[in-house]
């Protein structure tokens, strides 16, 4: 890998994927934008696409405009389907919050788990996971008179077994982004009599995800980060086919019933993955989960995980050359294939670093509030594959050994509040 | 009341609102558009407004934006609060569907009121509530272990009593536009020990609500409709104040975290409003709910719901002179104080006649299935009061008048289906 600036500007220019960042606004040329794991970038397409939907279709054809937007969550999951998750057709819906969905999934999971065994009462999950993650789930297990049990290692399944109504893991955690074995665990799992319920927040559009192939059965995710479907963008859940009738989510919105519009008296769920629907859908917002979604189909997910991982591994390297000296800590595996798409740098001050990179440097990271091993918290870097360049991981890896070093970070609030 | 064409553009002359037409899109001004309470028309602001967000905010700012958004829910409610709800400041949010917040109050509620008294094990709605109430109503209590108790009379509290967890009702029924006393149903249902839970989707906007006023406790509502604010617009909640700490919702997402940032290992709900919240709002849909609210405040809810039972009474009046004899039925109230905004005609080809309406006659109303004392349907007609004429109304009841009469309508499809 490279250690000078030369290299990096060689691999952007080799670099197959390097045209698509004129897909995006990119407004501050100077800007080093390394949040894509946060928010991703507003793709050029979407301006249009936002401007179709308001002024033609709702602007002239009114409620006329409904028939074609009926089917959009599904159709648009069908998109996400091929392009990001790996999965068939009628799998997957867009619509509400990541947060929502893993409530829908997870109750409805862990309902139909303990139907079939009432000695399944214990829901699953690793202490580190996503806070809206251990929190849902926390809700769920109080709902249904279960448990929420919190296990230190993801990996290990000596958690789960016979008491267990779901396990519910991140695909990668947002901390320190290491990248489960999805495949290994769901198997390990299933043999153990329990479904995974998938958070693909922080891997879809970065890194291959093969849910059929894997077998995995249920997933949730947003949109948001490298899908760049903007803030607060429609979330998307997954129920692999077979499992669709076998489960009825707890909210029944008239969006999942069977013949919505015949008013009829009773709840009667849809056939397939609509059944999974609540409220009317975010119109305006579905255009841009469909505009990521063909970004990544676009470059291919295999060469976006490829460049992410030498994106990646230049911050790794440099990092270690030029920051570890610095009191910094690589807190991410070093392995590609067992990281997602950012690294985390563990750092004593690294919310006045992190403000100093913002305000000084002219670099945007993320900052995530420590806990256990990490007090300092940790400085997420996310050098989003589809638009970030080698140089810029350069040259802000330069800039952030150039401001600590120089002590300009010092100056800095280490007040706890949000960063940006 | 006007029978001639003349006296209702006298009325528009004299309409103070009439300027407020322009504030909308008017595509086609020949299109007659009776759906507003379906799905409310474009402000020509939102463009300005959603290019603002997208490209300065998202585009520019990138993630440097949260800090403006995080509190925007909140403050999005306190402008709905004071517009249009008659509510207090801190007692509103805005986000996610009708469906989901109905879920999270009913559920709040409901488990509040049995944990109180363990007697208390039903749900209450009357039989006639719209589709996503009841369902939404019944999974809550099957998720409780409670009861769907369906009523024929929302006016009548016989059926609410000691065994009662919660009462949901629609402030104006979808069907028939009859409007509940808001104020007297809270005051005969507390009097019994029990919340009431209000559905305020088709009268915002169009007719006064003063919540604080009718010490009303608990209530969500919709923004497509009368407020204007688009296909699958964020909805919103009420939770009286004093009433937020003793409730918690069933959804524990991280926006209803007291320190959301903090990562923390255990949820501890917000303190206020917010702890309703659920995931990530959907930010791009926000500004558009203030447009909305701005827009209703700017009128003056009084002075919409005077032209608004102007309106209402004129179709009536043409229809009792014109349709009565064509085999058409008023299932709406007479008196404008006992309804909403639309009015409701029974028709045994009530399909037909939407179908004919849409197709033929340039007037766009909506077509709802029928069921029980009117089995062929009922056409809504929704002149809502901000952008609909007198003369549209006039126009559009002859246009029906005469696509009846003549027999027109007889050559459209009755199947079942969309209308639109």
């Amino acid at each position: 890998m490279p250690l000078d600036r030369e290299t990096a500007l060689g691999l952007d220019a080799a670099d197959p994927l390097a045209s698509l960042r004129s897909r995006f606004v990119i407004a501050d040329p100077d800007l080093i934008y390394l949040d894509g794991n946060s928010l991703g970038r507003l793709p050029g397409a979407a301006q249009a696409a936002l401007h179709e939907t308001m002024t033609q279709r709702w602007g002239e054809d009114l409620v006329r405009a409904w028939p074609g937007w009926i089917d959009e969550p599904t159709r648009i999951g069908d998109v996400l389907a091929e392009s990001v998750l790996g999965a068939q057709p009628g799998e997957v819906m867009v619509g509400d919050s990541t947060s929502v969905n893993l409530f829908k999934l997870a109750a409805a999971a862990a309902a139909s788990a303990q139907a079939t065994d009432p000695r399944r009462t214990v829901i699953v999950t690793n202490e580190a996971n996503f806070p809206t993650d251990r929190y849902v789930l926390g809700g769920v297990a109080e709902l249904l008179g279960m448990q929420l049990r919190l296990t230190t290692g993801a990996e290990s399944l000596a958690d789960v077994g016979a008491d267990t109504a779901l396990l519910s893991l991140s695909h990668v955690e947002y901390d320190t982004a290491e990248r489960r074995d999805l495949a290994a665990i769901t198997d390990a799992a299933r043999a153990r009599g329990v479904r995974v319920l998938w958070d693909l927040s922080h891997s879809a559009g970065s890194v291959p995800i093969r849910l059929t192939e894997a077998g995995a059965e249920l997933a949730v995710g947003c949109t948001y980060k490298y899908l760049n479907s903007g803030p607060g963008a429609p979330a998307y859940l997954y129920v692999r086919r077979d499992l669709q009738g076998l489960l009825q989510t707890p909210i029944r919105g008239w969006f999942g019933q069977r013949d919505q519009f015949g008013m009829e008296r009773d709840y009667v769920p849809a056939e397939g993955i609509g059944r999974f629907a609540a409220g009317t859908p975010p119109i305006l917002g579905l255009p841009l989960v469909e505009i990521g979604a063909n970004l990544i189909a676009e470059a291919g997910i295999d060469r976006l995980a490829a460049k992410s991982a030498r994106l990646t591994t230049m911050i790794i390297e440099l990092a270690d050359e030029w920051l570890t000296p610095l009191g910094f800590r690589v807190v991410t595996p070093r392995d590609p294939a067992a990281r997602g798409a950012h690294v985390s740098l563990a750092h004593a001050s690294a919310l006045k670093i992190c403000r100093g990179l913002i305000e000084e440097a002219g670099v945007i990271p993320d900052f995530r509030a420590g806990a256990g091993a990490n007090p300092g918290g940790l400085i997420r870097l996310g050098p989003a594959p589809l638009y970030t360049r080698h140089v810029d991981v350069w040259d802000a890896m330069a800039r952030l050994r150039d401001l600590v070093s120089g002590g300009a970070h010092e100056k800095f609030s280490s007040e706890p509040g949000r960063v940006t």
